[in-house]
């Protein structure tokens, strides 16, 4: 037996903002952060389980203390308790009858659940000594089940209906498994596409994905429509006629607004529009699929929950569901929103623009590969190149497809010398940028 | 010219689970609670200006310090200048670029928006010498629709829109003003429904509450049939016949459930039937509203903002509009949806169960009376009767009806004493509750 002795909180930002990368239409100037965690134990394997939030800066040190006082009534808990069954750990969480009352299940409380339940879960990996896609992949469907929590969806997803889902992956998992180990998993890059960039950098940077193997590239779009056109024309003169393009309007628009600047591309052929809109907005996330079918509608990188997404299934508001690993309430809840993608047939291609999404969202699609939809068949898992340097097992890209995590975990530890830098403001990192006179 | 000083956050806390007021099917031992802030200046006028979130318990050290990290970018700005743009003020914080990310326009940091723009309201109406809702009413149609975000919303309520219904309201105001100074507006009361409260309680606060002078009872249902069948059969034979009884599920049920349980009650004529599954359920609302039809369905206290009130009036998943002072954005985000409702006829009722939210919501009910609806035809405002002794205008009923406030400001103002007494956790009452080995 072993108890939680310490879990700490820590606020990491990185200066992206001084170089744009990952700058959009509604964020021009991000600081790509982490709240995050590490939970610690008095076991002698010396293991501890990492988690974060994703923000973009300002308001990390909010969610940081948020994780922060949620997490401190694991301390001296059973840990083997609290691994062993962590659909009443979350649960314990989420059904606080007075922290719900914050959310319920949404926003700063909600993806404090998620950090933390992830912090969880990448312990009980590295204790399983298998990478967080394929420790998933061993729970019976009954497990699985238990994880998740189906108030809410019965009107589109039953514990029933659930089960028969999960009992079918389980047929051909051990080869689709092989076949992850061996292929790896297709990815597309956001990397050529941020509105912060010059039209040389884009162009140079289509160019290159198409080399490295990619097949879709995606630029953000919706601050100028003679921009996007611009824009529009230079990736495609640059990656041909026959690569996918996607574009990114990071809820620029209203319902109007959307179908009129999207009419305006639509001759660059794109794959998909992405988050046009509100992501609250179930019903005009429908009529815009409707009036610009059949262009397809992506979203879900700030959809709060999965009873968001569940309306989306049932009104037909998107065609890709882009699900993101930290803004729900972790991997629990992750998963009950793959198993409504799979009932209703929609693709899930993750978000994973930030600090360490690519490395934690791998590990959500690849089990959906093995245990849930069972196929990559239009799937993808977006892939940004930036940060994967602070990571203990960072995300890797060959030939334009994610290789396979191997390593015990979910992917979420930071490095020390990357914490002890970049924490925020007194990291020296930080320190230096005040120095020299920087923009933060 | 007078600059901001200073804003103290305070997290107080009400023992209220120990008497299990507030207790329902899905928060059975509330302490109500407010993250309770000051904006003090430097004027000579010696006026501050307080805001407060309404929370029931745990977490609302989360919300406090969300309050606190928000609020401070205004220490030493001109109190003239943001409280003469209170638009300007208001989009400062909802479309801060990187803080947007937490939400968007959800949960604790939303709610924290509305807080500090409330207690700049509560500032500037005090200033101004008047009740909130009697300032509000000075305002122009155009420096109305210039305070509130439209973004979102042109598919369902334009700004020429709004300023006809704002422009309507303006036919009439200083009759409907007398009318109200004179009369009040009606209330509903739930103080004989908490579930906790025994049969003998509910029976003789149900026939207080006709006697009082009220016309509507609630009772919180959900947590068993043969308890709610019980209870009703007490209520209705304690009320009489034509008198009018709400129940309130908070959102205990999927949407198969809510129609089966709602069905072996509806013999008890019930006026609506609220909250009777997710607040983000605005498709699952508008099922359960069809197929219980003619049974009013009405929700909104949890309802995170104006998008999905948007949604809910597009859908018809309410026929009662159940706004809250402390859920979403602040004052301009609840002028926002006064519109909404105005444009789609349908009456709001706001929710007033916790802390200081009958103190406060009446100022959007009486701004709504003379400003938007101008009607109280199928209008009330809940009224809960316990904490008002902490405030320093606390809400009056008299003959079942609220005494229209004359003070100036927005009522949020907390007693000083009272903050002594119930700072958490080292307040007076605390360290008493301590001493005396209470439940806390």
């Amino acid at each position: 037996m072993s108890t939680v002795t310490s879990i700490r909180t820590v606020d990491i930002r990185f200066p992206t903002s001084i170089f744009l990368d990952g700058s959009d239409a509604m964020n021009p100037d991000p600081d790509y952060s982490a709240a995050y965690l590490v939970v610690e134990t008095d076991s002698d394997d010396g293991l501890a389980g990492a988690g974060f939030v994703f923000t973009i800066g300002r308001g990390n040190d909010i969610q940081s203390n948020a994780i922060d006082v949620l997490a401190q009534r694991f301390i001296g808990r059973d840990v083997e308790e609290l691994l062993g069954n962590m659909g009443a750990t979350w649960k314990e969480m989420l059904h606080d009858s007075q922290l719900r009352w914050l959310g319920p299940e949404k926003g700063v409380i909600h993806m404090a659940i998620g950090a933390v339940i992830n912090a969880f879960w990448d312990l009980r990996a590295k204790r399983a000594g298998l990478p967080l896609w394929q420790h998933l992949a061993t729970l019976s469907p009954e497990e699985i089940v238990d994880l998740i929590d189906l108030r809410y969806l019965s009107d589109a997803l039953t514990r029933e209906e659930a089960l028969e889902i999960l009992r079918a992956g389980k047929v051909g998992a051990e080869e689709r498994i092989a076949e992850l180990l061996e292929r790896g998993y297709p990815a597309y890059t956001t990397g050529p596409g941020w509105l912060g960039y010059s039209d040389e950098k884009l162009e140079r940077l289509a160019r290159e994905a198409v080399a490295d193997g990619f097949t879709q590239i995606k630029l953000k779009v919706g601050a100028d429509i003679d921009d996007d056109k611009r824009r529009l024309a230079i990736a495609r003169a640059a990656v041909g006629p026959d690569f996918r393009i996607a574009v990114d309007a990071n809820q620029r628009w209203d319902v109007d607004e959307a179908v009129e600047w999207m009419s305006q591309l639509a001759e660059f052929d794109l794959a998909w529009i992405e988050e046009p809109t509100s992501p609250d907005d179930v019903l005009g996330h429908a009529e815009i699929a409707r009036r610009l079918a059949p262009m397809p509608v992506a979203t879900g990188e700030h959809v709060q929950n999965r009873i968001i997404f569940k309306q989306m299934l049932q009104a037909g508001s998107l065609e890709v569901l882009q699900m993101d690993a930290c803004r729900v309430g972790g991997i629990n809840e992750n998963i009950s929103i793959l198993l409504l993608a799979a009932k209703f047939g929609i693709p899930v291609i993750p978000h994973a623009g930030g600090v360490g999404l690519c490395e934690t969202v791998q590990h959500l699609s690849m089990f959906d590969f093995v245990a849930v939809s069972s196929t990559m068949d239009g799937r993808m898992i977006e892939f940004a190149d930036h940060l994967h340097e602070h990571f203990v097992t960072p995300a890797s890209i060959v030939g334009g497809r994610y290789q396979t995590p191997t390593a015990p975990g979910s992917g979420a530890e930071v490095l020390p010398a990357s914490i002890d830098e970049w924490i925020f403001p007194h990291g020296s990192g930080w320190i230096e940028i005040e120095a020299s006179g920087g923009t933060r």
